[in-house]
């Protein structure tokens, strides 16, 4: 679908309590995410099919989502970046392949 | 997972600000989409990646995300739509594989 | 990337009418499911593309979304369990592939 002006990238979603959602921004941010959109008020429940015994979330936390699409050679970083964060807090990062329409507007080139 | 009665679809996730939520669903419906959900009251910053330096979102704004699960063949009419729209408002489509669930009880043959 | 301990899970997303929550987390608990994050106050129309002339939801419904990381073996039973239900009400699964940090603080080994 070349000619639909797709491009490959990754889908970052990051769940955590929303306490916390301006450390994520900022580390994101660090990591050269250029931009995000939060998911507000969500609730959960245990963990995310790993840790047999765990409970991640408990009912009463509020969480939040944040999605970004970023090039591959960021999941790295930003993975690193969080580690030492879920050393201590609940939650988890889940990431997919996702096609982003390119929105030839924002082309900073004048020839596009 | 055939006997599972999963079906590949492509999942649509269109963020944009909320004003313009009717505009998009009427899109939708007119290259034939059959449903969606909406997520409401999302926030957002930047954008998705790709436009260094373009503030797509601001803080302030009331984003919303519109949900559809769609054959691959609407893919081109769908982007095609809304790119006009996005030559003038913000936003991004995001296009993923899913799997669906087929709801069996709604096929129309006699013979289901 | 073994190197950034990521683990390859499906991603199912439940969206159904916010009234059966505790049905479909019970669902999922007994599938063996560990944990799951609700998206709450969604709004939709229609169906999920597949069922010409069915409108799957009113454009009244609260309709929720449940988002869980599951093994691929949980995939079966999960959507054996929602079939008898999504015979009399309302809904969608969708099932996607993602890679999921593994957090190893989690980890119930003493030598992790």
């Amino acid at each position: 679908m070349n000619d639909l002006n797709l491009s490959p990238l990754k889908k970052v979603e990051i769940i955590l309590e929303g306490e916390h959602m301006e450390f994520a921004t900022d580390l994101l941010e660090r990591a050269g995410v250029k931009g995000y959109t939060i998911v507000n008020q969500l609730s959960g429940k245990g963990s995310h099919g790993f840790y047999e015994g765990h409970v991640m979330f408990n009912e009463d936390d509020v969480l939040i989502m944040i999605i970004s699409a970023v090039p591959e050679s960021l999941i790295e970083p930003i993975l690193e970046g969080f580690t030492p964060f879920f050393n201590k807090h609940s939650g988890v990062i889940f990431i997919s392949d996702i096609q982003v329409s390119r929105l030839v507007k924002f082309a900073s080139q004048p020839d596009s």
